[in-house]
């Protein structure tokens, strides 16, 4: 790389780089970094459009500040894909971070969702609102080391233990927003694994971990213990994967909501009755779930999450650990339900990666989610509230559809583009 | 509804229009429909602007074409979400429908996932390219069906075998794209569960086979058997949970990629041995994934499946899926490695839903991807192959990238924004 | 060992041959095998009597056919574990293959196993019987192969197919009661699992699909394709491990059971009444199960299909799969129940292993299981039933128990030996 | 049920009760209580016997005590399955419990796998014996709650938590060998699971636990906060089920063993090399268990755990738990390996249940394993240390067996009677 930098450092014209990009004479991330990030994706943006002959116009229109987004989020930058988000609400949000109305941005290509879950957000607000509670299960990391065996491993339990005070010191020496939670250790044979369990404020967290771990393995374990560390991240983290041990455990933060709708908010907004849903949710959570050998025992939580995800800059590869949860639907009385959603794994933050750029923190604002210094954590808090609410607004509206039967042509109208507004969303 | 609507459609200024928003006269779904979308759109902003005293500038900046997303992805639509997007490459595919180097468009916020991507993409071109294959599962959706029990079960599980060129000739003609491949029962108790499989052409076909599910079900088997549809899907099919029977049964694309990594190329750009590669893999993506009841066996191919979807205008909750898989890295002689990673589950398609928007287009363009009437699935297929050798690569250069524990230290040059795009990708 | 045999094989007498064992001089294994079996059995006891001091007189009585156990079924054979058989019925089975009332003998040192079950069979009698179905899968063997990557794999499968006439002789060969049904593969990276099904009659049938499956590699598959088989089983059969695939696509028996109880029944003789019976099922075996990511959605087939098991000679091994499965019980009109379990991986034989000793063939002959040469599997099929319907009584007096809350002070009376033959059985 | 006692209590003759019991005037378990269980058992065998035409002789050939079975293990007992018992050894074991060679008594039906895991024996004798570690998990049991909803559910945890010391004294006064370790919920909607784990000495727990819980519920939990107990085991526990939590938390004992095999051990004793063993434990026990979705990482630990629960009086029915866990076997230098075994779920005790049967109690002994009340909890720890040091032996003698390909012929030979004693275990 060292020739190719020298190269592409001399002073150049932008068709001169253009060119240089096109022959492959040097790389698409060894342009000039003394040019402004802009014009360097524009010069990318030439390159590519002669190799390839496409236009990648629109891809250049962007207003986000593109040196930022270039350094921190997306290494050679060209533009920006535009996802169209929509709104829904009022979604009235009962909780601790948040007991008020709200209108929630969702960034989505598919046809309905909008429609569908700002019809839950009208029934929820016909039924007093969704009660939401969020607990902080905190960000893991889980390095794997290489022992001798099992009285090696026994040892090295032993020695974590006894030395968790100097490893939580190391920990929160790399960040004054991190706190050391636990330290739960997994073995057999000669691998041992540690799941590293951190408070992260209004960050997701999973960098501020993993650094974290860095420092503890660098400069605590390995050298103390001799005992290798084979990855900073053994899988039992576990990060992106669907996992069992997630599902039990949680990650990132632990929501719940729920709420009573009676016979009237469902017939009038839902179009649905009580038997009805109580019948989908048993056939289609649970058991269709169950003979799935599913680890989501819901209609759609993904669906809402991505849409969150993407409009207010979370990772949306975490969409993984949000799709696994528990909806309930229960007959209330004789004509009405007990709803509730349970997603124990939602990564999330109010601050860094995603949220930083301009159209994400545009909508993270439009919600009331603003990092204050002074009371830590409780943006991301309340953004958890938020999303709860949505998702139980997204899945009983689409749970509702299934009773009415009206899943399939609400797809015809709307994702042909004939469509009302008012149509119910369909995929799960 | 009827009656707000005829307010709103009432002729009123866009001013009157924002205040009538504000005071929740009308829904944000209840602008009139004559209006532009870019108009609604700004109405929209203004009025969420006033009620949240959040700026909506950026939200407002975007070149697609809002009519066009208005009405077949977005409802209530007020802008976009602007996704960076990079570029890696030149990748290098050996498959059966592409076979060359292709610049692949990444849409993420995740510091360092496009330079390690990219550092992937050299090893791989260095190492011959990654050889690809997929396969076209097929899209399913599996309604549920409540019987009297064992016998009646029998006999409807007899009825659908014997009519199962009625159901699809009625399948196939709700569209010209739709080929139904087979139905697989599942039964207990008094519920039913088909999975129905189709072929769907270029398109992802989720909505296709909800349709064609609707008009079998609704036109052909509740009707001549008397049985109970509760739910067009049944969570059996599965959509967007992670599940057992994906992994085993596989969705929309099957895809598998291999490499075999010589020694010098492990050393010279992925600054690791086979040694170490091979212990990495090991005790993270087998030992480690099988502690954490994991169901994907791999490094990350969420990262990479969600900055391509994003970028290509898949569906994001599909990402969910995507996840499932297993990696293999194994030694190759002495010093080398043969390495592959299995995508049985990766629901994708080259026309329909998010692809239609222009940034998402022209980043199918830049790929090569355009839908050949004439030559129907084969775009989707093309798609899948890249798909598959950018994920190859991707999780080559973070494996190595633990091996080389210089994981964390990436992170901190990049996501803090000090970074040179030479870094690597850190989660996973 | 040939030494030792040598040594061994001198005339001794008893006393010597116990001292040689004390010493070390000779294994266990390693006994004049011209000596009764019964005589070699007698010798090791007072071996092992004097070595451990353990008095072994109860092993050492036995009725059963020593010659043939020693041989057929347990190596170093010393004697028996007596497990105590009791009896349960009358059992109402309403099947293809049984259609009758029968007295069901279950080996168990459970307390109040029995007594509960006992009483679900009376709740099964007065309620018209269980209707039970069951399907022969059929018993599965994956050998794992090694390739050098995709194409290789590509070839090798398709090898398999066109070759699947020549595979199915060969298998065929091997037994005249084994029928080749379908071969299943799976692959990624250089691994290769072929699930070969077979049916296989009246027996068990693992033996015969693995004396099968060698054939098939050693002589056909190895030396035709070149491809190395790893392991005639690669555990993806799945034999003796809980496994999503075999719950997916069931292996041995698929057994179904199902009932109606009226509410006088469930009040007369269960104590129980529907209400009570669907919340215990919703909470314990839906959701409960589901919390607990388990494969088992069900009270305690497990405890029902061990001591069946043990008293007709089928491998206890095997419950570890038989304990898959789930339970239904659903309200039917206002206060009666429809209840059903769903078995679908039940390997089990009515001829062959355990099921030749005496006390179990004499358990079975009670049962009117006997292997018909002229029907082929009916003797396995009634067997099947018979346990689908105990099952159903085990499981249905289970969960009533759960409702009136006798379970622990059924456990106390019956467990501690003061009991009434009337409790009901607690554990599950 | 009390007219028939009342007939059944009238003084008959042997013959008279005999025809009381084929008429079905009295049930089989209604026999007069004075008569001797032996007695009873005679004349339930006549009637069967009359009524089935099938002779139960050999079922009536016993030498335990009839009176405890009938009473504490087993009710409408009616004799015994004699299940063959064959002995393994001598077996090095190096554990904190137990440093020396014991012999092993195995009851089983199957063939060759007393042979194959003898020569696993022989194996780790000659490498210098299996280390073995046991960690005590505790038995646990999870009672389901039903509450009115988040709030209610928040309240109750907190009370949970707040009387946590009242908790323990109501369980432990339930029993001197009781200990309650602790309590872990689980909760989403107005569900809520409470997982008790208790340590329980030298029993395995299971009847405790239910009983310890059954007062705490009655007597505490549901008189003080209100709250309904749905079911006293909410599957949560998990009993008899495999699942996720268990594996990841473990249940009962949790034992590790492991060994060092030299090439010269694997060569003359196993017939195999470390090259082969490594690739068939990554090809099987990985992959091939990763591919089928198996909780079950291993070979055949449900065969060892069979045999072994059957010969010293476990319920064989928790062999589903013990299925679960991971065989590593990785090379150690050029041609040695290192092997271990992992199985986190192994509910064992060491009295009460069918440990107190008379040849169960003998094998028991034969193993120096008897429980001391001065060090309470110490014989099942003995016990649980040569299970996995029998389990790891079984393991390796079949892994071997595979790289070696005479898996099948060692069927042939033993399962059809034509057998050495040398040959191989061979399911899997």
């Amino acid at each position: 790389m060292s020739k190719a930098s020298t190269v592409a450092s001399k002073v150049r014209t932008r068709r001169e780089l253009v060119q240089a990009l096109i022959s492959g004479e040097i790389g698409f991330h060894e342009l000039p970094q003394d040019l402004p990030t802009d014009v360097q994706a524009q010069i990318r943006r030439e390159a590519l459009e002669q190799i390839t002959g496409a236009s990648l116009q629109d891809i250049g229109q962007f207003s986000l500040d593109s040196s930022r987004a270039a350094l921190r989020n997306c290494e050679n930058f060209i533009g920006v894909a535009q996802v169209p988000m929509g709104i829904v609400g009022p979604l009235k949000v009962c909780g601790e971070h948040v007991d008020e109305e709200v209108y929630v941005p969702l960034a989505t290509t598919e046809a309905a969702l909008i429609a569908s879950t700002n019809r839950g957000c009208s029934a929820l607000l016909a039924a007093g609102g969704a009660r939401v509670h969020v607990e902080d299960v905190g960000m893991t990391r889980a390095p794997v080391f290489r022992t001798a065996g099992l009285d090696a491993t026994k040892k090295f339990l032993q020695w974590i233990e006894e030395r968790l005070d100097d490893i939580r010191g190391i920990a929160e020496k790399t960040s004054r927003h991190l706190k050391l939670l636990d330290v739960r250790p997994k073995s057999f044979g000669t691998t041992v694994l540690l799941r590293f369990r951190f408070a992260s404020g209004d960050a997701m967290g999973m960098n501020m971990a993993t650094i974290a771990c860095d420092r503890i393995v660098r400069d605590l374990i390995e050298p103390e213990t001799g005992v290798d560390c084979v990855a900073l991240s053994g899988n039992y983290c576990v990060d992106k994967k669907p996992a069992a041990i997630n599902f039990h455990e949680g990650r990132g933060k632990r929501i719940f909501a729920e709420v009573i709708m009676e016979a009237a908010v469902l017939r009038r907004i839902l179009k649905t009755t009580a038997r009805a849903l109580v019948e989908v949710q048993y056939r289609k959570n649970l058991l269709g779930s169950i003979a799935a050998g599913a680890q989501g025992f819901n209609a759609h939580y993904a669906n809402l999450l991505a849409a969150l995800f993407i409009a207010t800059g979370q990772d949306p590869a975490h969409v993984v650990e949000g799709s696994l949860g528990i909806t309930c639907i229960e007959a209330f009385g004789p004509e009405a339900v007990y709803a509730s959603v349970y997603l124990p794994d939602v990564p999330i933050g109010a601050v860094g990666g995603g949220t930083e750029l301009d159209t994400q923190r545009q909508a993270l604002r439009m919600l009331g989610v603003e990092a204050d210094p002074s009371r830590p954590g409780r943006a991301a808090l309340r953004l958890a509230e938020i999303f709860g609410a949505t998702v139980l607004a997204g899945e009983m509206s689409l749970m509702a559809a299934f009773t009415s039967q009206d899943l399939a042509s609400a797809h015809e109208k709307l994702g042909r583009g004939a469509g009302s507004p008012d149509g119910h969303h369909g995929r799960g």
